[in-house]
């Protein structure tokens, strides 16, 4: 096991088009038997988010807006000509007619190959986040420290 | 040859700017011996297209406004102020003044340093875009494992 | 010594969330004893500016534009939802309500953490700034060769 390759992700952004890389990457490297962590951080915390969950962070305006920025997986936006929101549905519909894996499959497929899922504490304190918001996978809500403990001796990408 | 040191760049983004730091990494490591790869996927594949090629996406709303964002290496953004395509333009007319080498330098310098150009399968295939879209010096088109595969033991950035 | 840790951080963005990320994670990895280098380029030299520092750019339109970018620490914007500038003020009023560390204490506990500062040459040029419009912090100004150097054996982020 400790010279199984690992690669780490911290997943950052909310936008759906990273989002498809990072499940890409991670999904990938699972197949070729990478040791694969995926680490969910302020907006990335939005993939993982269940489909119906509680709204976070309670009734002023700012805490509206978040909720709203955190509307979960199928709120997702492009990072560019997003469309108010059409272009992703627009662009799954794409990648269905070319037989590209659709973010909901790179998503299960990610979980079905074993990479291990973390959500980052500070943001979810940020953002008013708890674990029973996000879906069951989610294996620990950690800080910096045990991130890096972690990604110790592989790779570690920023998306 | 196993002992060089090796650097490995996803670029992901379409901006200008994130394009100018991803090239002058490579140019700059390739300067200092380093063995250096580019993998180009989603907007990025726009820093390689040939300057005329085909429209890629055929005629639907969304084919259009994607061949629009993929208008290729002298349509890239800004990522702030972009000013309608404005600013890049004088962002070089800057860097020449200060005798900064520009983007198509940067790109130019990185092929005479014989960095590695790769492109990303699965985005080619959402976007509609194929292996002769791109400038000749594109070594190859692969998924993940290659990737992973090239990239081993050498540090990896996600621009 | 040669056996510690290492991270580095290129700070590309000006984005006060990814600044955030970035600092805690600098500040993390090196209260567990990381060396840690953080390499500013790009709009994340705003994030080292000091308070009141000479305009840089002269008075051309780009200039005026790009000095309004620039305008330091206190004027990042957050990365969506920037509500011309207000909701970084009241994120940063959030992370004191939970306790969360705001950026400004993230930044001074990175430096007390004795991580290593440093600036990009090549964009400092492009956007006209010099080493005295930086805090005393920054250890060095320097380009791509240097960078390498310094985060060899460790791992590299591109935030």
């Amino acid at each position: 096991m400790a010279n199984k390759k690992k690669i780490s992700i911290v997943l950052f952004s909310g936008d759906f088009d990273r989002a498809i890389a990072a499940f890409t990457i991670a999904s990938g490297a699972a197949a070729v038997n990478y040791e694969v962590n995926l680490f969910f951080t302020f907006w990335g915390l939005n993939t993982i988010k269940k489909e119906k969950g509680r709204k976070a962070l309670g009734k002023g305006l700012l805490a509206r807006a978040f909720n709203f920025l955190m509307g979960g997986f199928k709120n997702l936006p492009l990072s560019r000509l997003n469309f108010g929101g059409i272009s992703p549905k627009l662009m799954t519909g794409l990648m269905k007619n070319r037989n590209v894996a659709t973010l909901k499959e790179l998503l299960e497929a990610s979980i079905q190959l074993k990479t291990n899922f973390f959500a980052c504490e500070m943001s979810m304190n940020i953002l008013g986040l708890k674990k029973e918001d996000f879906i069951p996978e989610i294996k620990e809500v950690l800080g910096v420290a045990k991130f890096l403990k972690l990604s110790e001796d592989g790779e570690i990408l920023f998306i």
